[in-house]
Order: structure tokens, then sequence, then C-alpha cells
């Protein structure tokens, strides 16, 4: 009876069967469920586990949210979020390097709900939105839902440092054809790489949008994708005193997430922080996040929102969390350590890592290497030029043996 | 040194001071501050208050929120959502009046995020949404946000019931100019007026749309936004055997929420349910919304997610959640007595009230008379032609003389 029929309209170009990401884990999953979860080696999806792979809590954090009255529960948060929140989320996004400038936030679902914001109200239907040739795959399904396109610079250079001349010379080419830039920069701790851009780079590559920018002509907004920022060491927020005083037709919108911060992905919050030297900039950019969150999702969690003002605004809550988040940043460093040194030693290239979840190994053909590592029951998720590896939930016992296994399966 | 500039996008339109529900009611709670709650009636969110004027939070929701583990506020869930919240909603949207048909459901933050997928993935650009002429104000937000127009039949006829020639009118109308239409339709219990079609008016509706499909080429999609059906008495549900066996180019969506069946509006909870006799259609719909999912907010709240699918997968405590529902609809039906009954009483028009949050009060100057009930300390929404009363948030007690006072007011 049935025939195939097609009731979206003509734009809808968007249509895919499955997230990879979340794909590859149901795969893992199903897994571990036949053959044992010590059998089985996932490495997909962007969430700690702790060494006994369960999902890792902050006891603090679980606590702080149990604790939370029911109507914080059960309330509306006001459009924007609940003021509190975005005083908070300020806080937490900048901490003891919050920039120069008028500075506003609204809260969205997560760092995505930011991205997707910035993406719709900074860029033309049409545009091309710039980021690096590695990045995490939803940056495209985010840019082809909104009806623009998604195009790369080289993030390395052949040193393996940031590509200044390549960064310089796609966004170039965008700005001649476009009124608006729409810039996604994920660093430090880089999904998928964990790359982090060092302070002498990113003066370099603010330089080069100040020099766009300089004529007025052009729109530029660049979105600062922070949310690893937590894990990426004492210096992953040394950039941001370098976003003070840009001209007024650079935008700079943070991506500020408790996902990861809080290990609280489930609560869907975060925060878009727009920040300018130009009050009116900033107060636009307010007005308009307020009505896209009216007009896509309505408000935001508001037991998340109220979860992270409560540990901002109590010192001793804060620094528990920030010790236990410490032992959590602790287990990165062990395991990237085992997979990164047994790399070097049998020669397996990866990105430059420096901090953050996940590793990346270049690979020609990426979707037949990790088919040839499910044989191993080793999933991970295939990229366009590489494979991501979440070393943020695999135990560092687990680990050895992996990059010779992943080297094979590279062939 | 701040002068006025301006960044965004040139498409964007939507940019707007505050929302009127929430800038209402924010105003409503100063006045409480400043003068004592008792002298004060709120009557701007959709939310039910109990007598003692606290936010209603149902105990045994409450429990079984408390009572989820750990993980389950945490982790992610799939960008879809959880399959057994999606079994859940399914369930919980239709009770025993499941249509025949294929059904297939998707995870969005609330009613609204079904709202905005549907618009998205089933207008094209440009096109006017219809809706009644008496709607809830973010539908037009919602239309905006995403680049359509909002167009309008009126809801009522003379006598108020169901304006079908209307609905024939506007609908056919914008057929003529457009090849799909989305048509929003809030009943029962609808917001803001209360008012809800009979099951005759349903079928004279579904064959008004049958007969404009009849060629095969326009497609029509019809959202039945069904957010206050918990509060609609027994034959809430009776129109959705009507939905069953509709032709292929007219597409059903359910836009289902927890907020106001659990009364738990902050969690952010429903899903878009699509219904089709055509098995591609709800495929491609489930495709679609999964990568906007992905495209827009990334996934949902999965406590909201685990609530529900509790609450449905156990007889027991189900019975018990209604029961608890079922005390705070009888709120409602004394409150809309007190009020309906003053009404008519002085001769104070209203739009027909059958069931549901809200009574909904005709003006001409809806802005002015709004204000002028502010120096009596009584707060609700203007809308365009009338007065948004939320009888859901005020005790019985303080109802009697407010119909006068809003008749003054109208003047």
């Amino acid at each position: 009876m049935s025939h195939h029929y097609s009731m979206v309209a003509k734009h809808v170009n968007n249509i895919q069967a499955e997230d990879k990401i979340f794909a590859a884990n149901r795969e893992a999953v199903n897994a571990a469920a036949m053959y044992g979860k010590e059998q089985v080696i996932n490495a997909t999806v962007g969430a700690i586990l702790d060494d006994e792979e369960k999902l890792a809590v902050m006891p603090t954090v679980m606590e702080v949210l149990r604790n939370i009255p029911d109507t914080e529960y059960a309330a509306y948060a006001p459009i924007a979020g609940t003021p509190d929140f975005l005083e908070a989320a300020v806080s937490a996004a900048f901490k003891d390097s919050r920039p120069e400038g008028f500075i506003k936030a609204v809260a969205t679902p997560g760092g995505s709900g930011a991205l997707r914001h910035t993406i719709w109200n900074y860029s033309d239907i049409g545009d091309t939105i710039l980021t690096s040739d590695w990045f995490w795959g939803p940056y495209k399904t985010l840019a082809e839902e909104n009806l623009r396109k998604l195009g790369v610079f080289s993030y390395f250079d052949k040193d393996k440092k940031f590509n200044l001349a390549s960064f310089k010379e796609k966004s170039s080419e965008l700005l001649a054809r476009q009124d608006s830039l729409v810039i996604l920069l994920n660093s430090p701790a880089h999904n998928p790489t964990g790359f982090a851009l060092t302070g002498e780079e990113w003066l370099q590559l603010l330089e080069v949008l100040k020099h766009q920018a300089a004529d007025g002509t052009k729109k530029i907004t660049l979105l600062c994708d922070i949310a690893y920022i937590d894990y990426a060491g004492p210096s992953g927020r040394d950039f941001m005193k370098h976003l003070s005083n840009l001209p007024e037709n650079l935008l700079i919108v943070v991506a500020y997430s408790v996902s990861k911060s809080l290990t609280m992905y489930g609560l869907r919050t975060g925060a878009a922080i727009g920040l300018s030297a130009n009050k009116d900039v900033v107060q636009e950019f307010y007005d308009v996040c307020q009505a896209s969150n009216r007009g896509t999702w309505s408000n935001g969690t508001r037991c998340g929102m109220k979860l992270l003002s409560t540990i901002m605004h109590d010192s001793e809550i804060l620094l528990q969390v920030e010790a236990e988040r410490k032992e959590l940043e602790q287990l990165l460093v062990e395991r990237a350590a085992v997979f990164t040194e047994e790399a070097k030693q049998i020669g397996l290239d990866t990105c430059p890592y420096k901090a953050g979840f996940f590793v990346t190994i270049p690979a020609i053909q990426p979707g037949d290497a990790c088919d040839r590592l499910k044989k191993d029951n080793i999933f991970a998720v295939p990229l366009t030029r590489g494979i991501r590896f979440a070393i943020c939930s695999v135990p560092a016992v687990k680990l050895s043996g992996v990059p010779q296994k992943i080297k094979n399966a590279i062939g």
C-alpha cells in the first residue's frame, strides 16, 4: 500500500538516517551486551566514564541538584534564562580572565543552542560558515539545518601548529563574496583533536580579523566554542584577555555549556555569551537571542540553571566541584599519556593533542578503518579524514595496544 | 562612545524587547513584592497555582523525579529521544484514542520545539502559516523566527461555534498560492480562549482538508497542539479517532508536552508525533525531525524523558498521577465557574470557554485595558483583540469582582 512519497518542503536537505556519533555508540552498547563490557572498547561519545566505565558524575554537583527545591524543577524559566544563572554562566565561562567590554548572556540548550542562534542571526541564508578542517560533525548539521554551508580552513600547518595562512586565505575568500562571516572556533581542548591555539596564535588570528574588519564594510562574528575548557589546564583561559577592545563589527560569542563542565550533559544547560566594545551590539545580541529562544525552543531547563547558579554563588561548593573536576581531568591526562606515548613508539600519526576528551588519528578511509576496528570490538567515530577516539570514556588499562590496532586497521 | 550599530543579518526581523507574557508576569511579581501577594492578582503565566498561590506540583510526579538515578540526569539522551520516552509520549498523547496509521515520535523541548520543526520542515520560507485569530502569541514568534508569516482564520462564528466557513476560505486562499500549508490548531482547552472543536466540527474541518488534498498537488500539515488536553475533561481525546486514514499528503503532527500534563514546565520535555497512513511519510518525519534536533538544540532533557517513561510504565504510579491531576483540573473548573458566571451576570462578553487554563475577554484596546487593570493590581496578558486571563494561577476566592473590574477597564 505504502509507496515512496515525500512531504517535506523543498529546502529540507538535511535528512540523515542517524547521527554518526550516537549510531557508533549504539553499536558499541550492543556489542558490550553480547560479548561483555570487558571485551569492548567504546570510544564513541564525548562523556567521561570513570575507570569502572561508569558515567562519571561529580558527587557535589549531584548533591546540589538533588537539593534544588521542587519549584525550581517545575517552573518555567524566563525566556532569556534566570538572571542568577546568566550571571553565573558568565562567571563560569570567563573565571578570572573576563575580557573588558560589554557582556550579555542568554540561556541556550547546551553549546549547540548557542551555535544555532549565532549562525541564524549573524549570517545570511546561503552563506558559508567557516571552521577548521577537523571539526565536530554536528557543525555541518547546524549549518545545513539553517540553510548555510560549512567551509573549512586547515587547522594545522606541516609543523602541527595553527595554520594562520590557511585561516587568513579562507576567511578572506569568504569575506570577498559575503557581507558577513561567522567563524566557529573550538579551542582549547578541541573536539576532535585536543588541539589549542597558543596565546601568540590567538593574537595572530585576531590581527587577521581586525584587519579584515578595518574598513567597516563587513560583519564578522567569532564564535568561541569552549565546551571543553574546564579540562584544558590552568592556561586554558589565557586567550580571553585578548578579546577586549575589538572593533564593533567583530562580535565575539562564547558558547558556554555545563554539559562537560559539570558532567551534566543531559540537562541541556548552556549559554550564548555576547562580548563587544559596543554596548548596542551586545544589547542587540541579547534581544535577537531572546527572540530566537522563543521562536525555537521557548525557554531552558530551569533546574540546570539553578544548579550552576547555586554552585557559582557558594565558594565552598565551588571549590569542591573544582576539586572533583580536577580528578576527572587527571583521568584524561593519564589516558592521553598512555595513548599518545604508545602511538609515538609505534609510529602512529595523531593530530596535535594538548588536552581534552578526544584523540584523533588521520586516516584516508576512516569508515573502513572503523569497520575493521569493530571486529576487534573497538568502537570509534569516523570523521571525514580521520578517526575520533574518545579517551574520555576508556580506562587507561584498556588503552594499551589500542594504537597498534588502530594502526593495523588504517593499513 | 557607543553609537547605534547593528551586527545582525538582514533577514533578522524578530527583535523584540521582551516576551509579553513573561514581561507582564515580571510586573506582577514586582507588584506583589511591593504591595503584598494578597493585594495582587497575577493572571499572566500559564501555570497552575494552588489556592495558596504556590506553584502546583504533583507529589507523585515529584517523587518519581527525585528517585531517578544519577546517570539519568547526567547522561546525554539519544538525539531523537530515549526509545522508552518516545513510546511513553505516544501513549500519553493518545491514551485510549490512538488513531490507526503509522506513528513515530521525536523528543522536543516542550510543544514549542515540535512547532518549530513542523514549521521549518513542512512549509517553505516566506509561506504563511495558518492558525486561528485567537492564538498563543509565540505562534507568531515561531513563524517569524523561521521566516514565515502567520495568517489567521476566524475561530468563532457569530454563534460562538467553530467558524468552518472562515477556516475553509483562508486555507483555500493560502493553498491557491502555496505548495504547502502548515496549520496550527490548538484544541481542546485552547490557549487563550478555552475553546474546543466538537466531534462534528472536527469531521467538518477534516472534510475540508481532505477535499483540498484530493488532487494530490498540495502538501498539508495539520499540527494539533494538545498542550492542555489533560485538563479538557473525559471527551478531550474523542477527536483523535477521526485522524485515521487520511490522504498521504495530509500529515498530522501532534505536539505533546509534559509541561502542563505533569506540571513540569521547566524540564522542557515534549515530543513531535507524526501520524500518517503512509509509512514513508512518517519515517521521513522522524528523519527530518531527528536531523533538526541535531541542527538546533542537539538533544533533550534526559531526566524529563525518564520521568514520563517511569510514570507511563507503572500503572499504579500512573493512577496516582491522574488522580492528582484530576484535583488540579477541578481547581480550574471551580475558578472558571466563578469567573464565567459573574461575567454572564454583569454582561461581560467572553470567548467561548469550555475548559483549560485561560479565559479570554474580547477588547478593542487590550493594551490600554491591561494598563488600567494594573492600577487595580490585576495583571493579565494583552492580546491583539482581547485580554488573556489565566484562571490557572488565581484562587477562586480572589476571582469574584474581577470580571466587573475587567468590564470597567475595557470601558
